[in-house]
């Protein structure tokens, strides 16, 4: 156990925003929710998996919507633990701890909000290493561990619980109540043991995400370079470089969608990469060959701080580094790819590794 | 208290449907599923809502959608009673007695199937004394009678718990959820005492459906005019007599809406009548003006038999006569035409009461 303070919190956030390849939410706004949080409730216990007992009982907590409207949306109040305290009272038992459904910007520090405000510890783990658009896509669904009972709460006091056949209906029905309550709402989910915890979810991901932004943070402050910092720590590989040439983008049934087109610069000068998204990085596609796709994480780094760019942040002209980064070997089991391999999001492509994918393309320039 | 048997909700269905103005579901269906439920748990018990004690706890129970899809996807099993049991878990207590939210073909049934499933007692009352499309529209919500913490479940085995800051958000969430679990689902709502339901309800709703059930029945075993004694027992208006001309019908977002046409025969030959509808019949128009609106009712039967026409069964050709009904009088207040006015549906009229709008027709007729 340690205590997490703002400034941890700060790295987290970086960090998380980078295994949140687009999507997960703006850690700039993920960062002032928790450091509020804190200040106002004190420092949030954070526990490993393995420090937690088998029989005690956890939920994950997050935000919900559509990141561009998040970031104009913001809870502030009550409603950031009402979602969590429906579930308890619903549950009608106290949960011990809560953890993060994804990384992200922010809902790597969403869970901190919660954890401050109702005096409950963290746990370090996710449901996915990384950030997907969708409630079924965590690895607890795997082990058949139910999102449900499910708790959905707005800004202006409505509030829902359900009960679903499986997680698929979890993430219809919830992203329907969703949309009508504005595409953002505060929930509350996976209700599971601790020990269901620790077989079912990737366990250290915050631990990872605040040393990646740690990296971040001392290559800035000693004048390194960054993006290679980031590169080296998360084992990714450099996929393109170049500027933004057009966004494309929509709101629609509740996510973020589009597709951004980027022209090389430096040694990719005159060659392009089309990106497509879902919140999250999809497809990454160069001078028309797929260089990187779902469940790896794809993501998108400011040229020069290594800040990690999402989906609603795209702008023309921005400068950016495109990286490919391998994913929770848990994602690459036939299991793993059923729930997030490119098929599910309508790419009629395989799955193959980025590792692989690189090294058959530079084969490929090579010839 | 009396019991009630399956010959009983033969009649109450059939009144019913007379006041469900074309709404509240087919009185067919709803016979059948309450007589499947009597014949398999035994009678229900009918109280009165004097009979029931000031702090003992009711709530609704109804069959939420639009009449169209209703017709095809009929509840059988578990879940008609799976709302139900939702709700009085999710409040952790025993709800004592049920009671119909409206009046209408299958929402006046619906009720008792509960009540037979549970062996719980169901109160002669319900919350509009005819029917209307959405969740907000009874003579509870005037009273500060919240509609949740409300239930829904569907067939598959999906349930929510809603709890919503006014009763126009329950309707919004319940609606979307509704449509998602396939635009029909079995729902259970307004939770109240005893002493709230005898405040805030339309007492003796089904005792008046059983009177006009009977009413019809017996006019066609005497062979004696069935429509004139409708007319009698309702003390309504024969606003037009004629064969439908045209129906134009949609589902969308939720709800079976539309209008039909209707050509004049009799004393009526060379005149047109327009009915517009929303699951419920609105507004008739004869000639182009306005002969009946909400909250009053516009109520369809078949010029022979008398049997109620829903919107879901217009057909061209069918010969019809359209009664126009006063409402319940808490329907004629400024609340209640805030509610339920015709300005509410999006009709730029005032409300005028059918008994003055027929007087003033007959006398320009007469001019």
């Amino acid at each position: 156990m340690r205590l997490i303070y703002p400034e941890n919190l700060e790295d987290i956030a970086l960090g998380a925003a980078v295994l949140g390849t687009g999507g997960g939410g703006d850690p700039y706004i993920g960062k002032l929710m928790g450091i509020d949080a804190i200040n106002k409730y004190g420092p949030v216990q954070f526990v490993s998996p393995e420090e937690i007992s088998d029989d005690s009982f956890v939920a994950t907590s997050a935000m919900m919507g559509a990141p561009t409207v998040m970031v104009e949306k913001l809870p502030k109040g009550r409603e950031i633990v009402d979602a969590f305290l429906a579930l308890q009272t619903y549950l009608d038992r106290k949960i011990d701890y809560t953890t993060s459904a994804e990384a992200g910007g922010l809902n790597s520090t969403t869970p901190f909000t919660v954890a401050a405000r109702l005096g409950i510890p963290l746990v370090d783990a996710d449901g996915m290493g990384r950030a997907f658009p969708e409630i079924q896509m965590v690895t607890p669904t795997m082990y058949g561990i139910a999102a449900t009972p499910m708790a959905i709460a707005d800004e202006k006091g409505n509030a829902s619980i359900i009960n679903t056949m499986d997680n698929h209906w979890t993430e219809r029905l919830a992203r329907t109540i969703c949309i009508e309550m504005g595409t953002t709402a505060m929930i509350a989910l996976f209700p599971m043991t601790g020990r269901q915890l620790k077989e079912s979810m990737v366990p250290g991901t915050l631990t990872r995400a605040e040393r990646i932004g740690q990296t971040i943070r001392q290559a800035r402050q000693q004048h390194e370079n960054p993006i290679e910092a980031v590169r080296a720590v998360v084992g990714g590989f450099e996929l393109f470089r170049g500027k933004v040439a057009d966004v494309q983008r929509r709101t629609e049934t509740g996510f973020a969608r589009g597709e951004a087109t980027f022209q090389g610069t430096d040694e990719w000068e005159g060659r392009q990469l089309t990106l497509r998204f879902q919140n999250e990085h999809l497809l990454a596609m160069r001078d028309g060959l797929v260089v990187a796709s779902v469940p790896d994480l794809i993501t998108i780094l400011d040229a020069e701080t290594a800040e990690p760019v999402t989906t609603e942040g795209l702008r023309y002209g921005f400068r950016v580094v495109v990286l490919g980064i391998p994913c929770d070997p848990k994602w690459r089991t036939p299991e793993g790819l059923a729930l997030v391999g490119p098929r599910y999001f309508k790419y009629d492509i395989d799955y193959i590794p980025v590792e692989e994918r690189v090294a058959q393309t530079s084969r490929a320039v090579a010839v």
